[in-house]
C-alpha cells in the first residue's frame, strides 16, 4: 500500500525539475537516499561531525520510513557530541559504515513516508515526534518502529518548526510550573535565563494559568529595552537584570509587588547557576522549591544551610528526558496541549534561525550551524528545516 | 485541691532538713520561689546569662505550676542566646523585672506541682514536655497554661534525662527517616555527624526498621576505634571517616555492600555542610533526597548542577520545630513511640553530662555549663538535672 502511494507522489514530483527525477525514481521503488549528520568519536562539533549518506530499503513488517521536516540544535545536543552529557547517542553500524557511528540531535518532527504491513496507528503523511532522547534527528530520513514515535494527531495550522521544538523547552516549562508546587492564580514565580526557550515558554504558560512572573536576564549593553518589551509582550510581569536583583531598590519594589510578602513567590526556576541562585532563593517564600534545569554559567550553586533548614527551601532538579521516559502518556498530552495553544495563537514559539537543509546542502554548512550554536552568536535557536531532500 | 495536696507533700518534706522547712512553708501556701537562667540582650552565654529569682503565685483558673526535672543544653539554645537563631526567645517583664528578660533553653521535662480549677487533662505529679520552642526551660519552676504542654502519658521506667531529651534529637531522626523517601527494609541511608544525638538516634531507629546505615564521623586521633565500636553497638552497619569517604577503597567497599548499586542508598542526612556533602550526594542512588538538619562546619554546600538535573538528587531541609508546630498530634505520637522503645530498652538515649541544679547552685556554675557546651569540651550533651529546688 505505502509503495504505491509513494509512486503517486513521485509522479507528481517528477513534473517539477529534472534533478528530482533521479532521486524520486529511487524513491518510486520505496528506497530513500538518506543523509545523516554523524559522529564516530566525541569532540567539538567542527572536529567530529560529518555528513554520511546511506540507502534506506522499503519498510516491511513493523518498520516505518520517515522524512524529517525540522530538527532544532539544542545546547544539550552539543554537550552530547562533546561526550559530556549523561545520555549518550546511539552508536550503530546499521547505517552502512564499517565502524559504529551515531546521528546527532534529539528533537525534531518528521513525516511518515511509508510503512510496513504490520504498522498500526500511523498513516503516510502523519507527523511524528520522537518518544525518547537519542533517536538522532539531524538526518533527512530514518527507518524505525512505531514505539519510538509519537503521532501528532492534529497538525492543522502548525508549522514544522513549531512541532519540532515542542518536546523539550515548552514541556520543561509546563512541568516545572505544575509538578513542584501547587501554584494558585496570583502567585509569583521567579526565574533566571528568562529569555531562553524554557524561560519564554514559562512566561507564557504562567500568564495563561494566572501566575505572575519575575524574570531575570543578563544585563545587555545594547538592546536591553527591546528585550524587556519583548518579554513583557509575552506576559512577563517584571523583568530585572541579574545585577539589579540584589539591590535595595529591587527589594523595595518586590515588597510592593508581593504586598509585603502576603502574595508569595512560591517557585524558582534556574538554568544559570552560581551566586545568582542564592539571591533568587532569598526572595522565595518559606517552603518553596527552587528547581534547576540548566547550568549555563557552569558555576555550582552555593547553598547556605539556613535556607534549607529554617526557610525550608528545597533545591530540586528537572530533566525533561527523565520525565518523558517515566510519563509517556502525560508527555503526549502535554505536547498536544501546547500545540493546541500554539494553533490558537496564544502560545508563541521561540525565535528560531532557520538552517535550510536541502539535497545540495554541503557538510560544511551543516557542521558550522551546529558549531555556531555552541559559540552562541545566533539571534534565535538554530533549527534545521528540511527542503527537498 | 492542688494546694491541699501540696501541704501533704510539704509535711513529709519538713521532716527531712531544716532548710527545707523555710522553702516548703512558702510552697505550703502554693507559692514557689523560682530560679531562672535569663538574658536581657543577645551575646555570648558567659556575658549575657544571669540567674534571676522570682516568686510564683498559686495557680488559679487555667494556670498550672510546673517544676522542672531535666533540661538539656542544645547547640540551638546557644545560637538563640547569641541572637543568630531564627526563633527568638520570648522576652517578657512578667518575671518581676523592670526590663524584659527571656529564659534560656527550649527542651525539657517538668512535673505538674499544682493547677488552677479549670485545668483539664493534667494532674499533679504528671510529667510534661513543651509543645513548642521558646518556652524557656532553664528554670526551676514555671507557671503556664495547658496548651503549651504535652503530657507524658506513661512515665513508668523512664528517667527525666530520657524524657527531657526526646523532643528534639530522636524526633528529628525519626521524621527524617520516614518523611522524605519511602525506605524499605534493606535500603541504605548515609549520614554525617553520626555521633551526634540525631545521628545516634537515626542509627538505632533505622536498625529497628530494617534500614542499613553508612555513618560518617570525623577522624579522631584518639578513641577512634572505641567510637566505631560504640556506634556499631547501636546498630551502625558501616562507619567511615570523612577523609576516607572519597577514597577508592571506600568506593570499592561500597560497591560490594550495595551489591553493585542494586541495593541502593536512598537517603542522605547532613548536619555538617561543606564539601563532605557533595561526596555523600555522589554516593546516593538517582532521585534520592539529601536532607540537611544542621550546619556544624558553618560551610555552605556547593551543589554541582548535574547532581540536581541528571541524577535528580534533591536537597531539602528539616527543622523539627517547624514540623512540631505543623503536626502537634504526630509529634505526641512520635514522642510516645520513642519513649516506649526507650522503656523496652531497645532505644538508648544519648550520653549526657549531668549538670546538677539544686537550690544552692551558683549562677557561675550554670553559666559555665552553657558556655562549656559552646566550647564543645563535653563527653556528652550537657543537661541540667534539677534536684531539690
Amino acid at each position: 500500500m505505502a509503495p504505491s502511494r509513494a509512486i503517486t507522489s513521485t509522479l507528481k514530483t517528477t513534473l517539477r525539475t529534472p534533478t528530482t527525477i533521479q532521486r524520486r525514481c529511487i524513491s518510486a521503488y520505496g528506497y530513500e537516499q538518506a543523509k545523516v549528520l554523524v559522529l564516530s568519536n566525541y569532540g567539538e562539533p567542527k572536529d567530529v561531525l560529518r555528513l554520511h549518506g546511506h540507502s534506506i530499503s522499503p519498510p516491511t513488517g513493523d518498520l516505518l520510513t520517515i522524512k524529517f521536516l525540522a530538527a532544532p540544535i539544542n545546547p544539550a545536543d552539543i554537550n552530547q557530541i562533546q561526550g559530556v552529557y549523561p545520555t549518550k547517542p546511539t552508536f550503530t553500524t546499521s547505517l552502512s559504515t564499517p565502524d559504529p557511528i551515531a546521528v546527532g540531535g534529539n528533537e525534531g518532527v518528521a513525516e511518515v513516508v511509508s510503512k510496513g504491513g504490520n504498522v498500526k496507528g500511523f498513516e503516510r503523511g502523519d507527523w511524528v515526534i520522537m518518544k525518547k532522547q537519542g533517536f538522532g534527528t539531524w538526518r533527512t530520513h530514518a527507518q524505525t518502529t512505531a514505539e519510538n514515535l509519537v503521532a501528532i494527531k492534529n497538525k492543522d495550522g502548525l508549522r514544522p518548526e513549531q512541532v519540532g521544538t515542542v518536546s523539550v523547552n515548552p514541556c520543561t516549562a509546563y512541568r516545572m510550573l505544575k509538578d513542584f508546587v501547587d501554584l494558585r492564580p496570583g502567585d509569583w514565580f521567579i526565574q533566571n535565563g528568562a529569555n531562553s526557550g524554557v524561560g519564554r515558554a514559562a512566561i507564557q504558560l504562567g500568564k495563561l494559568w494566572g501566575y505572575r512572573s519575575i524574570n531575570i536576564v543578563r544585563k545587555r549593553e545594547t538592546g536591553h529595552e527591546a528585550l524587556v518589551e519583548d518579554l513583557k509582550s509575552l506576559g512577563a510581569d517584571v523583568v530585572v537584570t541579574d545585577e539589579d536583583l540584589a539591590s535595595k531598590d529591587f527589594r523595595d519594589q518586590l515588597k510592593t509587588l508581593t504586598n509585603g510578602g502576603r502574595e508569595p513567590i512560591r517557585l524558582g526556576l534556574n538554568c544559570v547557576g552560581g551566586s545568582l541562585v542564592n539571591n533568587m532563593a532569598k526572595h522565595l517564600s518559606p517552603s518553596s522549591p527552587l528547581v534547576t534545569y540548566g547550568a549555563m554559567s557552569k558555576q555550582p550553586v552555593q547553598l547556605p544551610m539556613g535556607l534549607l533548614i529554617f526557610k525550608n527551601i528545597s533545591f530540586q532538579g528537572f530533566w525533561v528526558s527523565r520525565w518523558s521516559d517515566a510519563h509517556p502518556e502525560e508527555k503526549e498530552k502535554c505536547v498536544a496541549e501546547i500545540l493546541d495553544l500554539t494553533r490558537r495563537g496564544v502560545f508563541r514559539d521561540i525565535p528560531t534561525e532557520r538552517v535550510e537543509w536541502g539535497r545540495g546542502t554541503k557538510e560544511g554548512e551543516l557542521v558550522q550551524a551546529v558549531q555556531g550554536t555552541l559559540e552562541g552568536y545566533r539571534s534565535g535557536k538554530g533549527i534545521f528545516v528540511f527542503g527537498d531532500t
